[in-house]
């Protein structure tokens, strides 16, 4: 019932190649990520408009499927509120393998047994819906008795459902997002739903609490190891400003969620994190704990640049807990490791790339990739001399640089510097306009790196970049830290020329550089 | 001993007013602050580098008295490191009242019995050393036997001291710093010490803890109900990049401090307010919780451009809890309140405001102020029409712009937008080379509004700001929520041409706005 609007239709912009962006319309919080073992093909969901490119009622379900976690494919919408100023809310989907709801019969193969948990907001409340589907994940039909789970509520949402199979029940996490709560609640059959705790008040609270989810991640020293990580996206709200996740890394018994410590962690570091969703069930090739999140940001996701569709999906991430992240000299921490699963098939050759060199003032390295796809990923492992000492009114940098083929004065410039500790990532020098007007688009943001080793007086630092269009991920030290960060260049003008400078001679030794273009 | 830097004699920058800057050379941390009674004048020591405008050992305690906490007088070193390669690292002041350090005897008033509780850095170890004046706090006498508490390490620093009467004991808080670890002691006589417990791991860890405080903060609503606010600051790693201050809420025993929640909480949302120092006693009319910050920011501190000294401090800042902080419709939290301390006698008029007006986009509002000190204050109280549907493509905001008089196109941007709702800042609109080109200088920063009230169908917001030169401190609702944020522009030319605009007609009703400069 709702028009597309003219935006949907009129505006354009250099489309992600490796990120899901849907064809048309608006997406934001991805909301139901299964694998069918039998298709062998992953299913997204996501919040969909497809009426306009910006968020709004009736929202939809959208519906994306993949191969390979990479090359998503827009599938019809899945599921459609009932009326127009309802929407389908953010939720998540399960596989009734056992057909626990009932919904199935023996003619659907229990590995496409998806049943999608959903919040139907209306005006008047947030009620949880369960909808399932006889075709593999493409139509979803509503459960006749929802909702299954109703708080008499207008901030109850975004239930997260998971088998926990020692209790054999499914348990849902979902937010009372103003309570600043994560109820967890479990389920025989997903129909009736038993509150079993609660999590709140945890980390930083924001304005609100949104789309929790409580999974269980491996360990990176021993997979065999796992602790739960529970997921809360607070908007707006966020310390950077926004929206943004936190997890916390805890125990779970079917019951309740204990988190370890009191620490708050950052799921991402970047500006363009949310609402993390996580798939219920698999690939085991590409890990066990996998998640997607709503690459942009509340504060200004509705006038990013681009058309006729809006936002982007982050890269399908796999997650693991590396338990002994070094966060500073003297401190190990649990830490969220996150690992970009990129399936590139047509991706260009690693070229021009420095390796073991020294950086000088005057030594700067230059890349200028033939691909001007716009879309290329990055390794730079370079290492600080921590013998050398430097002026205090020195910026002593490693700098990249990637620079539009069309237009060098477009660029992104990330890189560390010495004193900050920190890499930084510089998004502004663009003549976009909503670069360069939106006061909400942070343009310069840091992470904090550790060095993930220190040989001969070198502290080693790793990062691993992808640039798709309009969407960077840096992956720092494998995933140990990890900043999200959408950019917008000219429209055409693909960043395809990479310069390496430093501020400081012989401050930095360049272990590897390497650039390669996606096509 | 140390060689006062080129950096010291040659930079210039346009000093704040009203904030306290050194005369000369570097400082950052505030180390202790206490308020002489006897001569009721407030003392203020910071990490202080005289001999540069960058951090560097030998690492001063410099010293400024003020007699309204508005106005700072250099005073000369307190405290001097041993060694040159060692500094008279942050820490705290107390005042000895009972002489239960047996530093004083009867000649000293006990209300200037003030013992500097500090930490002497070396390339070897930090360790807590006592200093003690017998003049009021201008010179201090290293107590003989220092250390008074050692932990062999390098990481253990800041020891924030503080007389807690129920046990009469002094309370200490001290960071181990790289073990996130807030270490409380207790001592009867401020030499030896006693590990109480640690408040450790808590809220966002960062890279280390750095100058911890636990003070006891009296409640908005009921003062004489007052709760415990532990103080810790993170540097690096902040969310926002860099340094930033987060506080706990609880109770405190005498031995342990218990956060009331797991919730972290973030003293000032800019990026320009460090390792908050509170005065261990004050003027009562003051307010019994004053502290003081560094306004800067370890990312880009030492490339700020100001000479011949570096950094500012922030106003003294009156704290107390918000027991009803609305934080959402749905839930009121306990929030730190910090309201500024601004005694200013040479203050122009409030001139020039719009009062109770309804924006449009044709009706602006314009404040060119005759005095151009580029020191203002100003006060906005404005509604949002909660039944105006605005376009989720317009950009609905309300914007104050601070022009430079000598030179329009730098400014301060600053406002609210609705569908963020959030306040923000653009303080890239410099030509200032280090605004320009320091990529941890980060440009715009937001800060989540919730309404202090809502009628007629309009909301309404407050904010306070304070703009001194190149420190800018917001402050929402009266300051529940602040956000200190420095800037700068070209030397001489002061904000003082004042501008509101608003991208939708009739959407923002101004219940005040209201500026005046500060001479």
């Amino acid at each position: 019932a709702a028009k597309i609007s003219a935006s949907m239709t009129n505006e354009t912009s250099d489309r992600p190649l490796v990120h899901f962006t849907p064809n048309k319309g608006w997406m934001n919080d991805p909301n139901g990520l299964w694998y069918d073992e039998k298709d062998a093909k992953w299913h997204l969901y996501f919040q969909y408009n497809p009426n306009d490119t910006v968020w709004g009622t009736p929202l939809f379900w959208g519906h994306a499927t993949s191969d390979d976690l990479t090359n998503w494919e827009d599938q019809p919408i899945a599921i459609a509120p009932k009326r127009n100023d309802s929407g389908a809310f953010s939720g998540s989907m399960v596989v009734d393998y056992n057909n626990t709801s009932g919904f199935f019969n023996d003619t659907i193969d229990p590995r496409q047994r998806c049943v999608a948990i959903w919040t139907y907001n209306t005006p008047e409340s947030e009620e949880q819906y369960i909808s399932y589907s006889l075709d593999g994940g493409y139509t979803f039909t509503e459960y006749q008795k929802n909702p299954v789970l109703a708080a008499n509520s207008t901030q109850f949402r975004d239930p997260k459902v998971f088998w926990y199979e020692p209790s054999q029940k499914w348990i849902m996490t979902a937010a009372k997002s103003q309570d600043y709560k994560i109820e967890i609640y479990s389920s025989d059959d997903l129909k009736s739903w038993k509150l079993e705790s609660a999590f709140a008040n945890e980390g930083f609270l924001g304005y609100q609490y949104e789309c929790p989810g409580l999974i269980e991640v491996p360990t990176e020293q021993d997979p065999s190891k796992s602790y739960w990580v529970m997921f809360i996206s607070i908007n707006p709200g966020a310390p950077a400003g926004g929206s943004f996740n936190q997890y916390f890394v805890g125990s779970f018994n079917g019951t309740h969620f204990e988190a370890f410590d009191n620490q708050s962690r950052v799921v991402d570091f970047g500006k363009d994190y949310y609402a993390l969703q996580t798939f219920f069930n698999t690939d085991p090739t590409y890990g066990s704990a996998l998640g997607i999140a709503w690459a942009s940001n509340w504060e200004y996701s509705a006038f990013v640049p681009t058309n006729p569709w809006r936002s982007s999906m982050s890269l399908v991430r796999k997650f693991s807990l590396n338990t002994e992240y070094q966060a500073n000299p003297e401190t190990e921490l649990i830490n969220l490791k996150a690992e970009p699963i990129l399936n590139i098939s047509n991706a260009g050759p690693w070229s021009r790339f420095a390796t073991n060199t020294t950086l000088t003032k005057a030594n700067s390295y230059n890349v200028d990739l033939s691909n001007s796809t716009g879309t290329l990923e990055f390794e730079l492992v370079y290492a600080v001399n921590t013998t050398q000492t430097i002026s205090k009114s020195v910026f002593a940098d490693l700098s990249l640089w990637f620079k539009g083929l069309e237009d060098p004065e477009e660029y992104l410039r990330m890189g560390f510097e010495v004193s900050a500790s920190s890499f930084f990532l510089d998004r502004g020098n663009s003549k976009v306009k909503f670069v360069k007007e939106n006061p909400y688009f942070t343009n310069r943001m840091s992470v904090n790196n550790q060095p993930f080793k220190s040989e001969n007086d070198l502290s080693y630092y790793k990062v691993y970049g992808l640039l798709d269009q309009n969407i960077l991920e840096l992956y720092f030290n494998d995933g140990d830290v990890v900043s999200t960060n959408t950019y917008f260049m000219t429209t055409g003008n693909a960043l395809g020329s990479v310069n390496m400078t430093t501020g400081v001679d012989n401050l930095f030794y360049i272990d590897k550089f390497q650039v390669r273009e996606v096509k």
